[in-house]
Protein backbone atom coordinates (compact mmCIF):
# COMPACT_ATOMS: atom_id res chain seq x y z
CA UNK A 1 0.00 0.00 0.00
CA UNK A 2 1.72 3.12 -1.58
CA UNK A 3 -1.11 6.22 -1.11
CA UNK A 4 -4.49 6.56 0.60
CA UNK A 5 -7.31 8.10 -1.08
CA UNK A 6 -9.76 10.19 0.80
CA UNK A 7 -13.78 11.02 0.68
CA UNK A 8 -14.10 14.32 2.32
CA UNK A 9 -17.35 15.20 2.96
CA UNK A 10 -18.35 13.25 6.42
CA UNK A 11 -15.26 10.99 6.36
CA UNK A 12 -12.67 13.94 6.75
CA UNK A 13 -15.23 17.01 7.97
CA UNK A 14 -18.25 17.82 9.22
CA UNK A 15 -20.41 19.12 6.66
CA UNK A 16 -23.65 19.26 8.52
CA UNK A 17 -22.46 21.27 11.57
CA UNK A 18 -20.68 23.82 9.84
CA UNK A 19 -23.99 24.10 7.31
CA UNK A 20 -26.16 24.53 9.98
CA UNK A 21 -24.19 27.29 11.75
CA UNK A 22 -23.51 28.90 7.68
CA UNK A 23 -27.66 28.95 7.72
CA UNK A 24 -27.95 30.14 10.56
CA UNK A 25 -25.66 33.29 9.58
CA UNK A 26 -28.26 33.80 6.97
CA UNK A 27 -31.16 33.60 9.11
CA UNK A 28 -32.34 30.03 7.95
CA UNK A 29 -33.32 27.16 10.04
CA UNK A 30 -30.87 24.08 10.76
CA UNK A 31 -33.22 21.63 8.83
CA UNK A 32 -31.69 23.65 5.92
CA UNK A 33 -28.97 21.51 5.83
CA UNK A 34 -30.26 18.23 5.78
CA UNK A 35 -33.02 19.12 3.00
CA UNK A 36 -29.94 20.66 0.91
CA UNK A 37 -27.87 17.31 1.60
CA UNK A 38 -30.91 15.37 0.28
CA UNK A 39 -30.21 17.55 -2.84
CA UNK A 40 -26.89 16.17 -3.24
CA UNK A 41 -27.29 12.32 -4.96
CA UNK A 42 -30.13 13.35 -7.45
CA UNK A 43 -28.03 16.92 -8.28
CA UNK A 44 -24.85 14.32 -8.73
CA UNK A 45 -27.10 12.03 -11.00
CA UNK A 46 -27.98 14.24 -13.51
CA UNK A 47 -24.08 14.92 -14.46
CA UNK A 48 -23.30 10.80 -14.01
CA UNK A 49 -26.84 10.07 -16.33
CA UNK A 50 -25.33 12.13 -19.15
CA UNK A 51 -28.27 14.53 -18.71
CA UNK A 52 -26.02 17.68 -17.71
CA UNK A 53 -22.34 17.62 -19.11
CA UNK A 54 -20.06 17.86 -16.27
CA UNK A 55 -20.52 21.22 -13.97
CA UNK A 56 -18.42 21.59 -10.74
CA UNK A 57 -19.98 21.10 -7.33
CA UNK A 58 -20.62 24.84 -6.82
CA UNK A 59 -22.59 24.51 -9.81
CA UNK A 60 -24.73 21.55 -8.15
CA UNK A 61 -24.86 22.83 -5.06
CA UNK A 62 -26.47 25.94 -6.29
CA UNK A 63 -29.25 24.28 -8.24
CA UNK A 64 -30.28 22.09 -5.29
CA UNK A 65 -30.01 25.09 -3.09
CA UNK A 66 -32.52 26.73 -5.44
CA UNK A 67 -34.87 23.86 -5.01
CA UNK A 68 -34.76 23.73 -1.79
CA UNK A 69 -35.21 27.15 -0.53
CA UNK A 70 -38.70 27.29 -2.97
CA UNK A 71 -39.87 23.64 -1.39
CA UNK A 72 -39.70 25.36 2.46
CA UNK A 73 -40.99 28.82 0.86
CA UNK A 74 -37.89 30.46 2.13
CA UNK A 75 -36.84 33.74 0.42
CA UNK A 76 -33.44 34.45 0.26
CA UNK A 77 -31.60 36.69 -1.86
CA UNK A 78 -28.41 35.78 -4.49
CA UNK A 79 -25.48 36.83 -2.71
CA UNK A 80 -26.48 35.11 0.26
CA UNK A 81 -27.15 31.51 -1.94
CA UNK A 82 -23.71 32.80 -3.15
CA UNK A 83 -22.24 32.72 0.00
CA UNK A 84 -24.32 29.23 1.28
CA UNK A 85 -22.54 27.18 -1.42
CA UNK A 86 -19.05 29.01 -1.14
CA UNK A 87 -19.96 27.30 2.80
CA UNK A 88 -19.01 24.54 1.50
CA UNK A 89 -15.17 25.51 0.88
CA UNK A 90 -15.29 26.40 4.49
CA UNK A 91 -16.53 23.28 6.53
CA UNK A 92 -14.64 21.80 10.06
CA UNK A 93 -12.59 18.89 10.91
CA UNK A 94 -13.25 16.22 12.60
CA UNK A 95 -11.25 16.96 16.24
CA UNK A 96 -9.27 13.80 14.80
CA UNK A 97 -8.67 14.56 11.38
CA UNK A 98 -5.50 17.45 11.39
CA UNK A 99 -3.66 15.08 13.71
CA UNK A 100 -4.86 11.72 11.69
CA UNK A 101 -3.82 12.71 8.05
CA UNK A 102 -0.45 14.44 9.35
CA UNK A 103 0.00 11.18 10.91
CA UNK A 104 -0.81 9.18 7.48
CA UNK A 105 0.91 11.41 5.57
CA UNK A 106 4.31 10.40 7.28
CA UNK A 107 4.10 7.03 5.51
CA UNK A 108 1.76 7.56 2.29
CA UNK A 109 0.91 9.15 0.01
CA UNK A 110 -2.14 11.40 0.52
CA UNK A 111 -4.93 12.69 -1.71
CA UNK A 112 -8.35 13.79 -1.48
CA UNK A 113 -10.79 11.77 -3.97
CA UNK A 114 -13.41 13.61 -3.37
CA UNK A 115 -16.72 15.34 -5.45
CA UNK A 116 -15.85 18.41 -4.20
CA UNK A 117 -14.10 20.30 -7.44
CA UNK A 118 -10.34 21.74 -7.03
CA UNK A 119 -11.03 25.13 -5.80
CA UNK A 120 -13.82 23.88 -3.60
CA UNK A 121 -11.19 21.33 -2.40
CA UNK A 122 -8.38 23.84 -1.91
CA UNK A 123 -10.33 26.44 0.24
CA UNK A 124 -11.24 23.88 2.44
CA UNK A 125 -7.81 22.00 2.71
CA UNK A 126 -6.74 25.46 3.74
CA UNK A 127 -9.74 26.05 6.30
CA UNK A 128 -9.70 22.94 7.77
CA UNK A 129 -6.04 22.39 7.36
CA UNK A 130 -5.95 18.71 5.43
CA UNK A 131 -2.33 18.37 4.05
CA UNK A 132 -2.84 17.07 0.85
CA UNK A 133 -0.34 15.41 -1.04
CA UNK A 134 -2.73 16.01 -3.80
CA UNK A 135 -6.54 17.09 -4.61
CA UNK A 136 -7.25 14.49 -7.23
CA UNK A 137 -11.23 12.70 -7.59
CA UNK A 138 -14.40 14.40 -9.54
CA UNK A 139 -12.70 17.11 -11.51
CA UNK A 140 -9.91 15.07 -12.65
CA UNK A 141 -12.03 12.61 -13.98
CA UNK A 142 -14.80 15.03 -14.96
CA UNK A 143 -17.31 12.35 -13.24
CA UNK A 144 -18.46 11.96 -9.93
CA UNK A 145 -18.22 9.18 -7.41
CA UNK A 146 -19.46 6.41 -7.88
CA UNK A 147 -18.83 6.60 -11.44
CA UNK A 148 -15.16 4.01 -11.80
CA UNK A 149 -13.30 6.89 -13.60
CA UNK A 150 -13.00 8.47 -10.52
CA UNK A 151 -11.16 6.22 -8.69
CA UNK A 152 -9.02 5.02 -11.79
CA UNK A 153 -7.92 8.35 -13.16
CA UNK A 154 -6.98 9.07 -9.22
CA UNK A 155 -5.15 6.06 -9.18
CA UNK A 156 -3.53 6.52 -12.69
CA UNK A 157 -2.34 10.31 -11.64
CA UNK A 158 -0.30 8.52 -8.63
CA UNK A 159 1.66 6.43 -10.81
CA UNK A 160 -0.04 2.97 -9.46
CA UNK A 161 -1.74 -0.14 -9.65
CA UNK A 162 -5.47 -0.18 -7.76
CA UNK A 163 -4.09 -2.41 -5.44
CA UNK A 164 -1.39 0.33 -4.07
CA UNK A 165 -4.00 2.48 -3.35
CA UNK A 166 -6.53 2.29 -0.70
CA UNK A 167 -9.69 4.49 -0.39
CA UNK A 168 -10.66 5.72 3.16
CA UNK A 169 -14.63 6.59 3.35
CA UNK A 170 -16.99 6.66 6.37
CA UNK A 171 -19.71 5.52 2.98
CA UNK A 172 -20.08 1.76 2.39
CA UNK A 173 -21.32 2.52 -1.25
CA UNK A 174 -17.78 5.18 -1.74
CA UNK A 175 -15.67 1.62 -0.91
CA UNK A 176 -18.23 -0.92 -2.52
CA UNK A 177 -17.48 0.71 -5.83
CA UNK A 178 -13.54 1.66 -4.96
CA UNK A 179 -13.13 -2.44 -3.98
CA UNK A 180 -15.36 -3.72 -7.45
CA UNK A 181 -11.93 -1.55 -9.31
CA UNK A 182 -9.39 -3.28 -7.31
CA UNK A 183 -8.64 -1.00 -4.64
CA UNK A 184 -7.30 -1.86 -1.04
CA UNK A 185 -10.78 -0.34 1.49
CA UNK A 186 -10.73 1.17 4.60
CA UNK A 187 -13.79 2.40 6.29
CA UNK A 188 -14.12 4.99 8.94
CA UNK A 189 -17.29 5.38 11.61
CA UNK A 190 -18.67 8.71 11.26
CA UNK A 191 -21.55 8.31 13.25
CA UNK A 192 -23.06 11.44 13.64
CA UNK A 193 -22.46 12.99 10.00
CA UNK A 194 -26.26 13.14 9.29
CA UNK A 195 -26.93 13.99 12.36
CA UNK A 196 -27.97 12.50 15.95
CA UNK A 197 -30.30 10.74 14.10
CA UNK A 198 -28.65 8.81 11.59
CA UNK A 199 -29.45 5.55 10.34
CA UNK A 200 -26.85 4.55 7.31
CA UNK A 201 -23.53 3.84 7.29
CA UNK A 202 -23.01 3.06 11.11
CA UNK A 203 -21.54 0.01 10.40
CA UNK A 204 -19.07 -1.77 7.60
CA UNK A 205 -20.65 -3.60 4.82
CA UNK A 206 -18.42 -6.28 3.37
CA UNK A 207 -14.57 -7.21 3.76
CA UNK A 208 -11.91 -3.96 4.13
CA UNK A 209 -8.52 -3.89 5.01
CA UNK A 210 -8.99 -1.85 7.86
CA UNK A 211 -12.16 -0.57 9.78
CA UNK A 212 -11.29 2.31 12.35
CA UNK A 213 -13.45 4.78 14.23
CA UNK A 214 -11.49 7.67 13.08
CA UNK A 215 -8.39 9.04 11.41
CA UNK A 216 -5.62 8.88 14.31
CA UNK A 217 -6.82 5.21 14.56
CA UNK A 218 -6.47 4.21 11.23
CA UNK A 219 -2.89 5.47 11.65
CA UNK A 220 -2.54 3.00 14.25
CA UNK A 221 -4.23 0.08 12.03
CA UNK A 222 -2.46 0.40 8.91
CA UNK B 1 -4.15 38.32 -6.77
CA UNK B 2 -5.48 35.60 -4.87
CA UNK B 3 -3.36 32.96 -6.21
CA UNK B 4 0.36 32.02 -7.38
CA UNK B 5 0.92 29.19 -10.23
CA UNK B 6 4.73 27.98 -9.94
CA UNK B 7 6.99 26.85 -12.73
CA UNK B 8 8.96 23.98 -10.81
CA UNK B 9 12.23 22.48 -12.55
CA UNK B 10 15.10 25.66 -12.52
CA UNK B 11 12.03 27.84 -10.45
CA UNK B 12 11.71 25.39 -7.08
CA UNK B 13 14.48 22.90 -7.56
CA UNK B 14 17.71 22.85 -8.72
CA UNK B 15 17.07 20.06 -11.55
CA UNK B 16 20.52 20.17 -12.85
CA UNK B 17 22.80 19.68 -9.48
CA UNK B 18 20.19 16.78 -8.83
CA UNK B 19 21.07 14.94 -11.97
CA UNK B 20 24.55 15.68 -12.28
CA UNK B 21 24.57 13.64 -8.87
CA UNK B 22 22.04 10.58 -9.84
CA UNK B 23 24.24 10.04 -13.29
CA UNK B 24 27.38 9.66 -11.29
CA UNK B 25 25.85 7.31 -9.10
CA UNK B 26 25.05 5.40 -12.43
CA UNK B 27 28.96 5.98 -12.89
CA UNK B 28 27.96 8.11 -16.10
CA UNK B 29 29.43 11.82 -16.30
CA UNK B 30 28.11 14.73 -15.55
CA UNK B 31 28.03 15.93 -18.79
CA UNK B 32 24.64 13.85 -19.50
CA UNK B 33 22.49 16.27 -17.21
CA UNK B 34 23.15 18.99 -19.47
CA UNK B 35 22.68 16.65 -22.99
CA UNK B 36 19.44 15.05 -21.15
CA UNK B 37 18.11 18.33 -20.87
CA UNK B 38 18.99 19.66 -24.13
CA UNK B 39 16.30 16.73 -24.89
CA UNK B 40 13.51 18.14 -22.78
CA UNK B 41 11.97 20.58 -25.18
CA UNK B 42 12.23 19.05 -28.84
CA UNK B 43 10.64 15.55 -26.62
CA UNK B 44 7.83 18.67 -24.99
CA UNK B 45 7.68 19.34 -28.85
CA UNK B 46 6.45 15.94 -30.01
CA UNK B 47 3.02 16.35 -27.74
CA UNK B 48 2.84 20.41 -28.86
CA UNK B 49 2.64 18.95 -32.68
CA UNK B 50 0.42 16.49 -32.39
CA UNK B 51 3.32 13.77 -33.67
CA UNK B 52 2.35 11.60 -30.63
CA UNK B 53 -0.30 12.07 -28.47
CA UNK B 54 -0.06 13.30 -24.70
CA UNK B 55 2.13 10.89 -22.91
CA UNK B 56 3.28 12.32 -19.04
CA UNK B 57 7.10 13.63 -18.16
CA UNK B 58 8.63 10.00 -17.10
CA UNK B 59 8.15 8.31 -20.95
CA UNK B 60 9.56 11.62 -22.24
CA UNK B 61 12.25 12.31 -19.85
CA UNK B 62 12.95 7.99 -21.04
CA UNK B 63 12.61 8.96 -25.12
CA UNK B 64 15.46 11.77 -24.20
CA UNK B 65 17.35 9.45 -22.22
CA UNK B 66 17.78 6.79 -24.62
CA UNK B 67 18.60 9.34 -27.33
CA UNK B 68 21.59 10.94 -25.22
CA UNK B 69 22.96 7.64 -24.14
CA UNK B 70 22.89 6.43 -27.46
CA UNK B 71 24.75 9.68 -28.56
CA UNK B 72 27.09 9.69 -26.25
CA UNK B 73 27.85 5.81 -26.56
CA UNK B 74 27.16 4.66 -23.14
CA UNK B 75 25.64 1.61 -21.80
CA UNK B 76 23.50 1.60 -19.08
CA UNK B 77 20.74 -1.46 -17.93
CA UNK B 78 17.05 -0.43 -18.58
CA UNK B 79 16.64 -0.68 -14.75
CA UNK B 80 19.19 1.81 -14.21
CA UNK B 81 17.63 4.51 -17.21
CA UNK B 82 14.29 3.51 -15.04
CA UNK B 83 15.83 5.02 -12.04
CA UNK B 84 17.63 8.17 -14.01
CA UNK B 85 13.74 8.65 -14.72
CA UNK B 86 12.74 8.45 -11.16
CA UNK B 87 15.71 10.85 -10.33
CA UNK B 88 13.28 13.79 -11.81
CA UNK B 89 10.46 13.26 -8.92
CA UNK B 90 13.73 13.73 -6.23
CA UNK B 91 15.24 16.89 -6.93
CA UNK B 92 16.35 19.42 -4.03
CA UNK B 93 15.20 22.76 -3.71
CA UNK B 94 16.86 25.99 -3.96
CA UNK B 95 18.02 27.35 -0.40
CA UNK B 96 15.30 29.67 -0.07
CA UNK B 97 12.39 27.43 -1.70
CA UNK B 98 11.04 26.55 1.34
CA UNK B 99 10.75 29.21 3.25
CA UNK B 100 10.04 31.19 0.51
CA UNK B 101 6.94 29.25 -0.36
CA UNK B 102 5.94 29.03 3.24
CA UNK B 103 5.92 32.74 3.56
CA UNK B 104 3.58 33.17 -0.07
CA UNK B 105 1.16 30.29 1.21
CA UNK B 106 0.48 32.27 4.24
CA UNK B 107 -1.05 35.36 2.01
CA UNK B 108 -1.83 33.42 -1.43
CA UNK B 109 -2.90 30.15 -3.07
CA UNK B 110 -0.06 28.14 -3.75
CA UNK B 111 -0.02 25.66 -6.80
CA UNK B 112 2.85 24.06 -8.81
CA UNK B 113 2.06 24.72 -12.86
CA UNK B 114 4.67 22.54 -14.08
CA UNK B 115 5.75 20.53 -17.47
CA UNK B 116 5.82 17.57 -14.90
CA UNK B 117 3.25 15.12 -14.64
CA UNK B 118 0.90 14.86 -11.18
CA UNK B 119 2.99 11.45 -9.73
CA UNK B 120 6.27 13.15 -10.56
CA UNK B 121 5.21 16.87 -8.59
CA UNK B 122 3.88 14.66 -5.69
CA UNK B 123 7.38 13.00 -5.24
CA UNK B 124 8.87 15.65 -5.74
CA UNK B 125 6.87 17.51 -3.18
CA UNK B 126 7.66 15.41 -0.52
CA UNK B 127 11.34 15.16 -1.42
CA UNK B 128 11.48 18.62 -1.34
CA UNK B 129 8.95 19.83 0.83
CA UNK B 130 7.03 21.92 -1.50
CA UNK B 131 3.76 22.59 0.30
CA UNK B 132 1.72 23.04 -2.80
CA UNK B 133 -1.89 23.47 -2.34
CA UNK B 134 -2.97 21.94 -5.50
CA UNK B 135 -1.03 20.11 -8.35
CA UNK B 136 -2.45 21.54 -10.92
CA UNK B 137 0.00 22.08 -14.84
CA UNK B 138 0.25 20.13 -17.97
CA UNK B 139 -1.33 16.40 -16.95
CA UNK B 140 -4.84 18.63 -15.72
CA UNK B 141 -4.50 20.22 -19.34
CA UNK B 142 -3.06 16.93 -20.57
CA UNK B 143 -0.78 19.78 -23.00
CA UNK B 144 2.78 20.93 -22.50
CA UNK B 145 3.72 24.85 -21.60
CA UNK B 146 3.28 27.22 -23.22
CA UNK B 147 0.52 25.98 -24.98
CA UNK B 148 -1.94 27.91 -23.54
CA UNK B 149 -4.24 25.51 -22.23
CA UNK B 150 -1.74 24.63 -19.20
CA UNK B 151 -2.25 27.99 -17.99
CA UNK B 152 -5.89 28.78 -18.88
CA UNK B 153 -6.84 24.88 -17.24
CA UNK B 154 -4.93 25.92 -14.24
CA UNK B 155 -6.90 29.14 -13.40
CA UNK B 156 -10.10 27.89 -13.99
CA UNK B 157 -9.41 24.72 -11.92
CA UNK B 158 -8.51 27.29 -8.93
CA UNK B 159 -12.10 28.89 -9.82
CA UNK B 160 -10.00 32.46 -10.53
CA UNK B 161 -9.84 35.18 -13.31
CA UNK B 162 -6.14 35.04 -15.48
CA UNK B 163 -5.60 38.93 -13.69
CA UNK B 164 -6.24 37.02 -9.98
CA UNK B 165 -3.10 34.59 -10.85
CA UNK B 166 0.25 35.12 -10.94
CA UNK B 167 2.68 32.90 -12.77
CA UNK B 168 5.83 32.95 -11.29
CA UNK B 169 9.09 31.25 -13.25
CA UNK B 170 12.90 31.82 -13.66
CA UNK B 171 11.92 32.11 -17.33
CA UNK B 172 11.16 34.30 -19.76
CA UNK B 173 9.34 32.12 -22.48
CA UNK B 174 7.26 30.96 -19.49
CA UNK B 175 5.96 34.69 -18.51
CA UNK B 176 5.59 35.40 -21.91
CA UNK B 177 3.15 33.06 -22.49
CA UNK B 178 1.00 33.51 -19.21
CA UNK B 179 1.33 37.17 -19.62
CA UNK B 180 -0.31 36.96 -23.08
CA UNK B 181 -3.48 35.58 -21.56
CA UNK B 182 -3.82 38.07 -19.17
CA UNK B 183 -1.91 36.40 -15.94
CA UNK B 184 -0.06 38.52 -13.90
CA UNK B 185 3.68 37.20 -13.86
CA UNK B 186 6.91 37.66 -11.65
CA UNK B 187 10.20 36.47 -12.69
CA UNK B 188 12.83 35.13 -10.23
CA UNK B 189 16.04 35.02 -11.12
CA UNK B 190 18.29 31.66 -11.16
CA UNK B 191 21.70 32.28 -12.54
CA UNK B 192 22.93 29.11 -12.27
CA UNK B 193 19.90 26.79 -13.42
CA UNK B 194 21.96 25.80 -16.33
CA UNK B 195 25.25 25.65 -14.32
CA UNK B 196 28.21 28.45 -14.21
CA UNK B 197 28.19 29.51 -18.24
CA UNK B 198 24.46 30.04 -18.15
CA UNK B 199 23.76 32.53 -20.97
CA UNK B 200 20.07 32.41 -21.05
CA UNK B 201 17.49 33.84 -18.44
CA UNK B 202 19.84 35.70 -16.66
CA UNK B 203 17.04 38.75 -16.35
CA UNK B 204 13.91 39.57 -16.92
CA UNK B 205 12.62 40.37 -19.75
CA UNK B 206 9.39 42.50 -20.92
CA UNK B 207 7.01 44.19 -17.90
CA UNK B 208 6.50 41.96 -14.31
CA UNK B 209 4.37 42.45 -11.81
CA UNK B 210 7.45 41.59 -9.21
CA UNK B 211 11.28 40.56 -9.86
CA UNK B 212 13.38 38.98 -7.01
CA UNK B 213 16.56 37.53 -6.58
CA UNK B 214 14.50 34.17 -5.20
CA UNK B 215 11.36 33.14 -3.33
CA UNK B 216 11.77 34.56 -0.02
CA UNK B 217 12.58 38.23 -1.41
CA UNK B 218 9.50 37.48 -3.71
CA UNK B 219 7.54 36.82 -0.49
CA UNK B 220 8.83 40.67 0.36
CA UNK B 221 7.71 42.30 -2.71
CA UNK B 222 4.30 40.47 -2.98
Amino acid sequence: MRALLFDVFGTCVDWRTSIIRAAARHGLPPELADAWRAQYQPQLETVRSGARPWVNLDTLHRAGLDRVLDDMRLELPGDDRAALVRAWHELDPWPDTIEGLARLKARFVIAACSNGHIAQSVGLARHAKLPWDAILGAELARAYKPQPEVYLRSVEALGLRPDEVCMVAAHNDDLRAAGALGLRTAFVVRPTQHGPGQTTDLAPEGDHDAVASDLVELAERL
